[in-house]
């Protein structure tokens, strides 16, 4: 199945305690594009400056990444700048330069509205659903959020959420949005509100995933060398979804193992600046760590 | 095997967001005695004062719980006082007496010195080295601490570290044992310091074990209702070394089983205030919630 996906295609300047990158790629769908196009065909639709070059299209060519609605605007790219805590629990943000990004009107391109799964990248919930309008009848429709969206524009974020599938958002996320500080109430008053699967993305601490199965938990990665946590939610979104994109069927089997397999991808995505890590990576290192996951959580019966 | 463990058995006021509880049992060795006893013979160790009756006592009877270590002293039980936080995720202590427990000088009786496994609760190292002194060659040495005696006594808690082969402590702790931010790191400065098997509990986001085989991480359970998460960690290293002391041997899959063990014990223990919940508990349904832990850690190869 072919996954359209809706975001933002960035330059990120972030400091870490393990180093600094100065206006390297970055940007939701560019993170879940690359780590989604391992496992299925990737439709992204987004929007760049004329300061992004053939150098940066680079990361998506030679994958199945089709660029046909990556639209090209006058003016600069949007540009986050952040900096990183010790502990790589919190970061600030410096600066953020919408610049093209902040009259983003997410055209989407004929040949893709036939796409089988949709993933909404942490947009203005209003865009979400015009991204959603021109589409036909996708199998599974997911979605990012954050903060600024739930505080700023609830009302919207409640219309688009009521047509979606599938929410990834982070604990904090979970809670401001439902209002309920524990994690099962929150859940409960979330999957109320549409998407009968929340994949809540708790960082180092892993991700709890609820559904109409049940619930699921999975750790992330203990990793010694971590050089920046940017891109590791998205890139979670990319395997997740790239994962079901690829699965005969979306049942409880198939959601589990793409939680884990979106876990792998965050997991290969922290080891370095921007898509750095995700570039490099192959098919059998992914299954290796795959696997590295299964021993991580293996325990026998009583 | 029985197991001896050392520890405070002391009166709790707590106040969480759900409620009040007043002068209540608690204490380490409490929680752990009731959670291991479960699975194995308990030898407590510790010390109560003169208003420490026989209500109290009724919760170690009828249990196999030994209680001729158990010294009695002119004056008060061990209080402490404490106020968590809405998420329950950090507490507040706002009175410690220490009473009877400030002169505490552990004696091991004659009967409990060939206990095959030792648990040595969160206290002075000094006193938990002068503990293993009187036991006969114990075939495992539990511990934990706490960073009273990680910053106020490092010197005798390295001597006792390196005489153990398991320690049980949290994230932060070990963060500061090791002077390590990344817990992979953290836990390898730790392996070196003496114990093998290194337990670091994260409260609701679960537990990481690191042994000689590898790491095996458990989430915790996702619970709707926390009413009190005091004695939480104790209960886990009562089904943690109460399961250990019950496995024909002690080698990666019985520590990983011991994990899950000692998260369901957890998960138990917070359900209500002190340690109600642990004394109403039933063997079928330990049994049953660590096959809650199986069905939502699960996941398929690909």
């Amino acid at each position: 199945m072919s996954i359209l996906v809706v975001g933002s295609v960035a330059y990120d300047t972030v400091e870490t305690p393990l180093g600094r990158a100065e206006r390297v790629l970055g940007g939701s769908a560019s993170f879940f594009s690359v780590a989604a196009s391992f496992f299925a065909p990737v439709n992204l639709v987004g929007v760049v400056g004329d300061d992004f070059g053939p150098a940066q299209l680079a990361a998506f060519r030679g994958r199945q990444i089709d660029l046909t609605g990556l639209e090209r605007m006058p003016g600069k790219t949007f540009h986050w700048q952040g900096r990183y805590s010790q502990d790589l629990n919190s970061r600030d943000t410096i600066r953020t330069d919408l610049n093209v990004f902040e009259f983003f009107e997410p055209k989407i391109p004929e040949e893709y509205r036939r796409s089988e799964i949709v993933f909404l990248g942490n947009i203005d919930p209003g865009l979400q659903r015009r991204v959603l309008e021109q589409v036909e009848r996708p199998r599974v429709v997911a979605c990012d959020t954050m903060n600024f969206w739930i505080k700023g524009k609830p009302q919207e974020l409640r219309e688009t959420l009521a047509t979606v599938q599938v929410l990834l958002i982070n604990d904090q996320e979970a809670r401001e949005l439902s209002g309920e500080w524990n994690l099962v109430r929150a859940a409960r008053a979330i999957r109320a509100m549409g998407p009968r699967t929340l994949v809540v993305k708790k960082g180092e601490h892993g991700v709890l995933m609820f559904t109409d199965h049940g619930s699921f938990a999975a750790p992330a990665m203990p990793l010694e060398h971590v050089v920046d946590p940017t891109g590791a939610g998205d890139s979670f979104a990319g395997g997740f979804i790239g994962y079901l994109a690829s699965a005969p069927e979306v049942g409880d089997a198939a959601l589990r193992q793409a939680v884990v397999m979106g876990s792998t991808l965050a997991s290969f995505c922290v080891e370095a600046f921007s898509l750095d890590r995700l570039l490099t990576l192959t098919r059998p290192e992914i299954e290796a760590r795959y696997q590295v996951f299964e021993q991580l959580t293996r325990f026998e019966s009583l």
